[in-house]
């Protein structure tokens, strides 16, 4: 059976994925053309809409008291709106000359296709899994979907022991390790590179573990996972690596994600050099004119390096989505690209970055210098002023902006934004020398730190081109 | 008897005023000049050298434990630095054609001249004090300097009663009414204007007096104060405004600062239109190849109006200093302006603006359009999410960000750096929706409080350029 496009007179739009992209993506074009005009279908293979996978960390921890929380439209709001939302409805094949996409029911097994006049590919990442003995044992889990994080809570509710081990240090990992302390866990972070973070320099990622380990984190660096570990009952007792075995009543999965591409792979759509797919700035699949592409799934342009790179955040999904979602509706709006910001916090330690690292730096050509200060997020005389390190990159001779690095406490995550907007607007950091930033004693140093590493910074170029 | 300059064979440096901006001028000249090669001979009328006046009310509050905390750097450590400081020691004449000061020694009255072969200027502001019945009284205070702060603790120590009446509503006036309300006062603020904190607009102005009605303080507003009502005992004992009284224990007045520059004046140096001096952008006295000045006492160019202003922040006379010192010494630095940022709180209450409010932009000929939006802080299912209110003015037609006013709880202040830096860029709120800002749960909702500012405000751009 095939569902034909225009059946109402209007034509018919298709999205693949009910997630931040997709279904902001629909939302937008509804709200700019009716139902007459524009007949939107959205599948979903799983059975939640529009939910924030990046609060799964906070659930699972116990900050957000239920799943529901994470749920900023239901299917049942998204149909009330005139979207034709089929859950649990996989995409198998998208046929790109004959318009159509083929959709099996996970309920039933049965198999459609649906023609589209234009179509949203939203299909999100999917974590990395290792190739390892045990890595699908009972015990094992990811915190991806919504699912996921139900799958861990029932995990935990029947776990024997107090023992977690993460694998993985990156942001996934160490807000996994928060909720697990959090929930009365003895944890150990098994870390593949030299120290946390590797979205840091290892120089700032060493804060972090220092900062870690003070809040009774065994962390274990420089570490290959070989296998889990199961016990008689097949449920994953333990991790090892090629030194040791960490003994765990469970284990988490931070290992990052790649775009889940299949699908458009097998239709020939085009793919970049992290498998995702290359759109245009209206996020428009490159080289097909009825067809977009955003979110997880996608490559994004690095405005700081002038590459492309893979980047799994909602806040960018959404922005897809909603550049679409106008283009789609008739409009004009575009996707420039990101600058690399990420924040991130374990306990009361945040974590910020923007920018290249120094060895982003060095792959795309580019030659710096780097600047790395302390100071505090408040006056040092006011109550609660605490340490905050960041780090600076500018270029060797121009003195442009290149990245920023922040670890520290209160107001260290959010000052990063400083930097983006630098960033994107092309500042030197001799220009970020006078920014009028705000002060006052609770919120900031007569000047603040990012003013301090971009002072130490402009010396630097300043020294260094002479 | 004059002291000569050149004594040593080297030039000398003579900096009027100890604080911010003329102690970091002089220790930059310093940093880059040995005493052979530049004397430097500081005069500061006061007791105290180097010290944050941002922070009195915070002392005066309770949360700094006490006055040598905001001190930065003492006389002492001045003088060891090779700094000639002479403290309660007044310039009273500025010799422009003779290249000379005169200075009165406070506490014997001896008068000396000290000739200079560059003067940098730091007379710093003066309070307003109203020319009213009983302004002079004691128990009525100002909280510009440190010994104002000791005067003002002084008097609370012994007031018998617990009503306190704050006179002006500006940054002073809330986070005076916030130190008294620590203090366990009932706090009474009377304030000319038709709302709280006329840096804001006043309709985010309100929200700033609903916050601090809702603290328990009494707000006055539309209220002139007509005289300062005293006892028998000659002290202090209320406020008269026009139609009605308000008893006091103690009355802070905080009604806003005016340059200090009458020797400046007196000298025929180049005043502007509030009556601050004017600089180029090296922080040379314009016209004036030997002398800079700098801090409270200039007026600086605000970028987005075009026009000059009087700011007196600690943030900026820190930044002059610094440029004023490295020219001085003999290398290069320039101070371009301000947008006009700045932050302040009352108790949990976070309030920011930068760049033009609506009057300021009607009144530099730019018409444009507003946005106001509701967000909160975190995403809004983690912990403490609370509201915080985003107002932004952008351009008509070009859609150039030109404001924006934060009023709201934990992370509204610094928010407004996005702000910030995007008017020192010349950003439109069209490019500001794509700003790549740290999201993560804890920090911000997916789409950040400035970013729906933003979109809305670009789409009234739209609507209203068609």
């Amino acid at each position: 059976m095939t569902m034909r496009a225009g059946a109402h007179g209007g034509e018919r739009l298709v999205v693949i994925g009910g997630d931040a992209a997709g279904m902001s993506a629909a939302s937008q074009a509804r709200r700019l053309r009716t139902p007459a005009e524009l007949e939107i279908v959205a599948f979903e293979r799983g059975h939640f809409t529009s939910y924030s996978a990046c609060g799964i960390p906070y659930w699972v921890g116990g900050d957000v008291p239920d799943r529901d929380r994470l749920i900023a439209r239901t299917p049942e709001e998204h149909r009330a709106r005139d979207i034709g939302l089929r859950m649990r409805t996989e995409v198998t094949e998208i046929d790109v000359a004959g318009h159509r996409v083929r959709a099996c029911d996970l309920g039933s097994g049965a198999e459609s296709w649906t023609s589209y006049d234009k179509l949203v590919i939203a299909t999100g990442a999917r974590p990395i899994r290792p190739e390892m003995p045990g890595a699908d044992a009972p015990g094992v889990h990811g915190v991806q979907t919504l699912d996921d994080g139900q799958a861990l809570l029932d995990t935990l509710a029947r776990a024997r022991g107090r023992r977690a081990v993460v694998v993985g240090a990156g942001y996934i990992g160490v807000e996994m390790a928060e909720a697990l302390i959090k929930r009365g866990y003895e944890v150990t972070v098994v870390n593949r590179g030299g120290a946390p973070m590797a979205t840091l320099d290892p120089d700032m990622g060493r804060l972090v573990r220092t900062a870690m380990t003070g809040l009774g984190i065994t962390m274990v660096d420089d570490a290959e996972v070989t296998g889990i570990l199961t016990g008689d009952d097949g449920r994953a007792c333990g991790v090892a690596t090629e030194d040791a075995e960490y003994p765990a009543d469970v284990v988490v999965l931070g290992i990052g994600v790649r775009p889940e591409t299949a699908l458009a792979r097998a239709a020939g759509l085009p793919l970049g050099g992290h498998g995702g797919l290359l759109t245009d700035r209206g996020m428009r699949v490159r080289g097909h004119e009825d067809i977009w592409a955003g979110g997880d799934c996608v490559e994004v342009l690095d405005l700081v390096s002038g590459q492309e790179r893979h980047i799994a955040l909602g806040t960018h999904a959404n922005k897809h989505g909603q550049v679409i979602g106008t283009n789609v509706g008739g409009g004009y709006a575009t996707f420039p690209g990101v600058v690399g910001t990420a924040v991130s916090k374990v306990c009361d330690l945040e974590i910020a970055r923007t920018g290249l690292r120094e060895k982003d730096a060095h792959r795309v050509g580019l030659r710096f210098v780097t600047a790395t200060i302390e100071s505090t997020g408040r006056a040092g005389y006011y109550p609660g002023a605490s340490p905050m390190t960041v780090k600076m990159l500018a270029e060797h001779r121009t003195g442009r902006l290149l990245g920023v690095q922040i670890v520290g406490r209160e107001g260290a995550a959010k000052r990063v934004d400083i930097a983006a907007v630098a960033l994107t607007a092309g500042m030197t950091v001799d220009g970020m020398t006078s920014l009028d930033l705000g002060y006052a004693p609770p919120f900031s140093p007569v000047w603040d730190p990012v003013l301090v590493a971009a002072r130490k910074a402009a010396a630097e170029v300043r020294t260094s081109a002479s």
